[in-house]
């Protein structure tokens, strides 16, 4: 009986042929099979479980995808994807060249709109909707949002809006109290009162216009399957409220729905996560901001720390666990986080404000506006900086440099490692009289050693790393390290010299004159977009000094990377070890014969 | 009478000496101080007039500013400017070197938080009340906001966090159904029946776990000190509903509420506006997009028009009087606003969506991954780029080239004058397939006859403006006519080349390298910062191509700009026509003597 439904489906259509008491099998078989591939593939695994029902129901009921379908945020699509016609290709899921994560509009035509952050599907599937009433057809748009999500405030404006127009707009929101992390907030309070029935359903989102209906068992297809028929006859916008488990299926993921988010590889039988080796690994630089700040904060009780919605990633989680009326989870809110810490630094708080680089981009005008402006002392520290891997274009934070370096007054700091990290950290809450973002990337450093006694850093000071004759190196962050293994390789080494300016605002402008003065060469190496990062910050200051050697700029070029592996993307970018040493060889050779 | 009570209060302390009997009498005194001044000096009047009595009854009833006081937006805080400390320096309101429009830190210990673009109080009143708590001082934490501006989503992730803390945080909506333009959207019709007693008060706020009162006419002095004096006494987050008009107590402003919202020069006894001269003007750029919009929109079905609650700023209202169902007001929701574009372009609509440049801050994490990442043909208006004077600091565009350069995919172009923007928005409406960003300025262009036969721009192209010898300014957007002025008063001008390139991205390199091989010098210019600019991104060219000449780049230096006129923050900024005269005299002189 393994997969005997499933290997008939290909596409909605085959499903459709299926009879609704077959449904049940066929959700057994696909949430198998999301298990079995993710236990040996990776990937978000709990999100995807908790909707296997809900999926089958719609796609079985609507008309996909002339009826268009927009999962929010996207990590619960893979039942999605397997059933829209990537089943056989679904092993290849965040693989460079696979399929990817996320649903995504160039991959298929049941992908309506491309998602990876949060929050978006609402204004997406309205401007469809619109869209179909302005030409005239009689579709169907379905948002599929979270209750994680549905709390943040663009999905908040995208409600406003729908609930006075009359588009046929259908918002489910699928409620399993979590996102990657527990669900916070006065609205998650609510929703559980209207599930308890201690809140009348008369509601918020009837306030709003909407035609709502629910809250059901949004694992109970048959139910599904009438609600979302009798729903198709309704017009304009409605909202079905479910109630789901994350994780579901798997037992143990349905009790540990954090760490079955994304459990990595798992036994799919018994779904048991491999016993970690004891090896000891350097730390990840997440863990290094997590212990560290608890250490900084447990002696000066001015620091507070600030997450939206990411504990678990952040490490803020520590902080939470050890003192916990100082460490604030706001929920998917990167804009309120934002202010709410400028408010803080107001009253001489010392707040630290987490936000992956990528998301940071959601509190732009946040940092410009109630930051930097007012010139706050709010300390951004961006996790997730540079490229991530399997995650791909959605969630790569190679703009933070660029969109960062033209704010007045903020400060730009990159630590090369763990120790730099932890001492930046441990100056800025001596005191300090401007904002600073500090940017670090996903994954481990590569030192194990380090929980040194903590050392002040002289704002906007550069190191030198190594001297040489002919060719200066100027990097910034982590990269630092792949520089020095590639000049190490070289034959040439004597030739190079190697700065990690640390700060790309302000420039150690000192330092870099010298710099200027004693190198026949420069290259800037950066892990971000080249498009106004760090070396076109270089390339300024040599402009205006009247500096004429060539400057090569290393980094992502001006365009959005794929998902794959860390390392594959680096070296599809040429910022691996063997590249940056090709490009130090060619310059040597071009400088000597030039 | 004139103002006998008013010209003994120069601080809330001396405000508190009156019995509550005379406060009525003060608030008519506050009013037409605030009429006169602003019908000779000009500057925001209806939202002040708006909120007398509560203003008056805030600083009485609270012991500002140990009390917190936030205005959102913050041009209504005119009375509670006058009232603290600044009556006598009042009529320097938004002049250079006098004070700002809006609350401002600098200025002020009772401007607690620097504001200017919406929604941004409760997340900074709440940072404030958890301070207050985390040091055990017992303050009151109020945030004053508008019925437009609550319905912004951060001021939703604002209230759902407030709603799970026991901060002593005051939320008062002050509710006139009107932002700039009148209030849109779901809660706004909410709102609306709560007012009308249609809906119940048990409510959307208290759904969200704030105290709710109201609502309550918030004209009525009486009745506001006696609310605000039991609101003093609970604890935790609450919320009071008042109701204001607009413009209240000048007969015009309250009839007229968009035109008095920032009416210019007016008749302080009459309230009349003068007469409009009857020469003609060159149109405001504002009116170029609002008029071609409609004309393009009538020949094109597939082109809407959106706007985030600027319809009478953008000129949109054109097009929504024209042919409302393609155009869209909605509200205060900039990121809702671009990600709505996206989901109408997917379906083959044309989306024009326009926003102030430095209100698309807001929007920036959608413009990259809703927008670009997927290679969508929306085209953003970025309306009032540049410098845009009096309301100063907040309001300037001048990020945009580098925060938008650094996005790939996208395309952005400036135009020189009005038939530039009027023949772009007719290019792109013929079919593009790739994001575009407009960006144009505040205020009026030179030309008179602008409405010229439609002729298609192609994408990518500089134009020569002139040609001449030795040095080649670039130069993108109006600011062209500045410097064809400052070329026109040299002796030297035939030693002068002057090209508009148009397109920031993608660069015109063709056009540059010819450029670069016919002249000895390169002089950039642009009314954005330089850090991450349209300079920038020639010196990136210049350096790739490893071109030598001396290239000075000309624009906003890096720093936040006050407010003042727009000529003269240009001269301040040396991008007027003496000072880039000058610029190329001494450049000239340079480059003969070296």
């Amino acid at each position: 009986m393994k997969n005997e439904l499933l290997k008939h489906i290909n596409l909605p259509e085959d499903l459709r042929q299926l009879a609704p008491e077959a449904l049940p099998q066929l959700a057994q078989e696909l949430r198998h099979f999301i298990i079995n591939i993710v236990a040996t593939k990776e990937g978000h695994l709990g999100a995807s479980l908790g909707v296997v029902e809900l999926t089958i129901a719609l796609h079985y009921v609507f008309n996909t995808p002339e009826d268009q379908l927009i999962w929010d945020v996207g990590h619960q699509a893979y039942g999605h994807k397997i059933l829209t016609g990537r089943k056989d290709i679904f092993d290849t899921n965040r693989q460079l060249g696979g399929i990817s994560g996320f649903p995504k509009r160039s991959e298929s035509a049941y992908d309506t709109f491309g998602v990876g952050h949060s929050s978006t599907s609402i204004s997406a599937a309205l401007g469809m909707a619109i869209a179909s009433q302005l030409k005239g057809e009689d579709k169907h748009h379905i948002a599929v949002i979270g209750d994680a999500s549905i709390a943040s405030g663009m999905a908040f404006e995208g409600l406003n809006h729908a609930g006075v127009t009359d588009a046929n707009l259908l918002v489910i929101l699928n409620d399993n109290a979590i996102g990657i992390d527990p669900s916070v907030g006065a609205l998650k309070q609510y929703l559980t009162n209207v599930k308890k029935g201690t809140e009348k359903q008369d509601n918020i989102f009837e306030a709003l216009n909407f035609n709502y209906s629910g809250p059901i068992d949004g694992h109970d297809l048959p139910l599904l399957l009438s609600e979302l028929k009798r729903l198709k006859t309704v017009k304009g916008p409605k909202f079905l409220h479910i109630i789901t488990t994350k994780g579901k299926g798997l037992k143990q993921a349905e009790l540990d729905q954090v760490k079955y988010h994304a459990p990595g590889k798992f036994d799919a039988k018994t779904g048991e996560l491999p016993i970690k080796s004891e090896l000891k690994q350097p730390p990840k630089f997440q863990d290094v901001f997590g212990e560290t700040i608890v250490e900084l904060a447990l002696k000066n009780d001015k620091i507070v720390g600030i997450t939206p919605a990411m504990p678990t990633g952040s490490s803020l989680k520590y902080m939470m666990e050890t003192i916990p009326d100082r460490a604030f989870d706001v929920g998917i809110a990167e804009q309120h986080a934002v202010t709410l810490a400028a408010g803080m630094a107001t009253q001489g708080l010392i707040p630290f404000c987490n936000i992956y680089s990528t998301f940071l981009q959601r509190a732009y005008d946040q940092i410009i506006h109630d930051v930097a402006l007012q010139n706050l002392p709010v300390i951004f520290c961006l996790d997730r900086a540079g490229l991530v891997g399997e995650d791909g274009a959605t969630h790569h934070g190679v703009f933070d440099l660029a969109y960062l370096n033209c704010i007045p007054n903020l400060v730009i700091f990159s630590p090369r490692d763990a120790i730099a990290l932890r001492n930046i950290m441990y100056t800025v809450q001596l005191g300090i009289d401007f904002p600073i973002a500090i940017r670090y990337p996903r994954g481990r450093g590569h030192l194990l050693d380090w929980k040194k006694p903590f050392k002040a850093i002289e704002i906007g000071k550069g190191l030198c790393l190594k001297t040489g004759t002919q060719i200066a190196i100027l990097s910034i962050g982590t990269i630092a390290k792949t520089i020095t293994d590639a000049i190490n390789a070289l034959d040439e080494k004597d030739a190079i010299s190697h700065y990690d300016m640390q700060f790309v605002k302000p420039l150690d402008e000192r330092l870099l004159h010298a710099v200027f003065k004693q190198h026949k060469a420069i290259i800037t190496i950066e892990d971000g977009t080249i498009v106004g990062g760090f070396g076109s910050t270089i390339l300024a200051f040599a402009n205006k000094n009247n500096y004429s050697q060539k400057i090569t700029i290393l980094g992502i070029e001006d365009q959005f990377i794929e998902h794959g592996t860390t390392d594959q993307l680096m070296q599809l970018q040429k910022l691996d070890v063997t590249s940056i040493r090709k490009e130090i060889k060619d310059l040597i050779l071009s400088i000597n014969n030039g």
